[in-house]
């Protein structure tokens, strides 16, 4: 028998989460049983919509209960495997508690080749997020070569992975973030073809304007609130917004108000659609395929910010509402 | 030579329109030339979309200019006609100015047949207000039988048709309208299921919960504003709201704000979408097709409220924004 140290929800926040609102403690590791696996935890995703299940509300997937781990996206070891499709040294990924030791049965655990891309990889541009970049896009956005593209939260994990993907497609990429160096890096590293640091400017509609000469054909929201109404004066008849996120707006402990979309979407014929990744697991094998093709022939580039140490977990999370990440944030351990 | 009466666009509204926005006058009426069609005003279309047409802002339809008539959906009688395709006596409705007598090409004109249906109905179930209902549901909404359907305004010409249709596919229907007459109309004339109205009904979100235990998986939206906002809360997995119109924010002059969609279609994976009849007009042919079948066999109630005379047009008009039609607005001249 042995302990694991492992982080619980010990609280529910109001509004921005807080280091009081996690706890940890420790437990006896269990011991094995037929069809489960001894897991070590490699690395550690943190996300913006683990907010929405701090919060005692029903939503796509159910809130997490007070005094019990966190659950999110993790890379882990297999130390012991009493399942014939696992044997040890392999490494696997899947929704997985915080905790430093676990014992899981296999279902919804993935095994993954860290010889085909860095472990850190499977909780991003392979991962979640770049699946949730590529399916909005493709499946929502239905791009056309020439269109032009704007992405919000542009320089975090998602929206880095959708300028490279809208590039790739032949798209107008204009990104959207909250530093200089931010901006500067969308162009230089991602490829992005002008970007719009959002703490600066003063009319954010006109700058999206002057970097869209040709209007918005497709917007993909990772952030709600302000940004997103000024993208709004801008979009094009038949143009898609792809909601994927309102991050600037979760903290909210009042109900949020915003320029009212409807009579835009009518005078434009158009459309604007929310979504998570799960809604296309069906094709995650299709998606995998084309993002790792890309990856191998180096037009993706996959960026993260590395926290180290299992005790940084929550820290590393409440950095991500402060813009402290560029890429996909995860905490190895 | 004779003379005609016509009104045009005198100022620009503020807000909401008033009788001084208009001018009547009159004008000779040309001679007919080679491929024209001398037409006698009939019916006269209302509808609340030309309140946008009266803004000099660009829309999908370009505005009225100030001086000139304004135009909008009309039957008219072929006094005389130098057109082969039409001959003395025939019917025929299309975009035609407010005036008693006007000569015009025949682009866009197409010839309707009195027998087949009161020629009013060619301004509302079997023109654009038919087409529009018809059109916003099946292409954007995708019901499935055993689903439910909310429509706002729905007493209103395009939403009384709405209602009609989605009980003839299958679907649960809650209209809201703004009387309790209104209400009662939807449910004994046009066979809705429930009607909720929102001038007497202190908590919108909870009614529609009441209204809709299954939730609301098709939202048709004639009005925008504070009953949208109540809709949002009510809205299922993979729900489709279809922007149709926002009367009840079109008068605004400042930038109407609301409640922030963008979680709620994140949260739902849920569409919205706007449209203009005009975007499917390659299946307007189908569209007729089958709302003439449905007229044919007493499925769909042609609903409409007819005024008088020419010079009440303007009128008729201003009443749309006090709700004070049921059913499509038309003029009999």
């Amino acid at each position: 028998m042995s302990t694991t140290k492992i982080i619980n929800l010990k609280s529910r926040p109001s509004g921005k989460p807080t280091p009081a609102n996690f706890e940890f403690t420790t437990e006896e590791v269990p011991t094995v049983d037929n069809g489960q696996l001894l897991l070590r935890t490699t690395y550690v995703s943190v996300d913006p919509y683990l907010r929405g299940r701090m919060n005692d509300v029903p939503s796509y997937v159910p809130p997490f209960e007070l005094g019990k781990p966190i659950v999110s996206g993790v890379v882990a070891e297999v130390l012991e495997s009493r399942h014939d499709g696992f044997t040890k040294g392999d490494y696997v990924t899947g929704s997985l508690a915080w905790k430093e030791t676990q014992v899981a049965g296999a279902e919804g655990l993935i095994k993954v080749d860290p010889d085909q891309a860095p472990l850190s990889a499977y909780l991003g541009v392979l991962g979640m997020t770049g699946l949730t970049a590529y399916f909005g896009l493709t499946e929502i956005g239905k791009p056309k070569a020439g269109e032009t593209l704007v992405v919000s939260g542009a320089a975090g994990a998602v929206g880095s992975v959708v300028g490279q993907i809208g590039k790739i497609l032949g798209l107008r990429v204009v990104g959207i973030a909250g530093s200089d160096e931010k901006v500067e890096m969308l162009k230089s590293d991602f490829g992005f073809d002008a970007g719009i640091n959002y703490n600066t400017t003063e009319n954010m509609s006109k700058a999206i304007a002057a970097a869209c000469p040709d209007g918005v054909d497709i917007y993909f929201d990772n952030v709600g609130g302000p940004i997103s109404d000024a993208v709004l004066f801008n979009i094009n008849k038949f143009s898609r917004t792809i909601n994927c996120g309102a991050i600037s707006v979760y903290n909210n402990t009042e109900l949020p108000k915003s320029v009212s979309v409807q009579p835009f979407l009518v005078k434009n014929s158009s459309l604007m659609q929310g979504f998570i990744v799960f809604d296309y697991a069906d094709k995650y094998p299709a998606g995998i395929k084309q993002l790792a093709q890309w990856l191998g022939e180096d037009k993706l580039t996959h960026t993260e910010t590395v926290r180290e140490g299992f005790d940084n977990i929550p820290q590393a999370f409440l950095d991500l509402f402060d813009g402290k990440n560029t890429g996909k944030m995860v905490v190895k351990i």
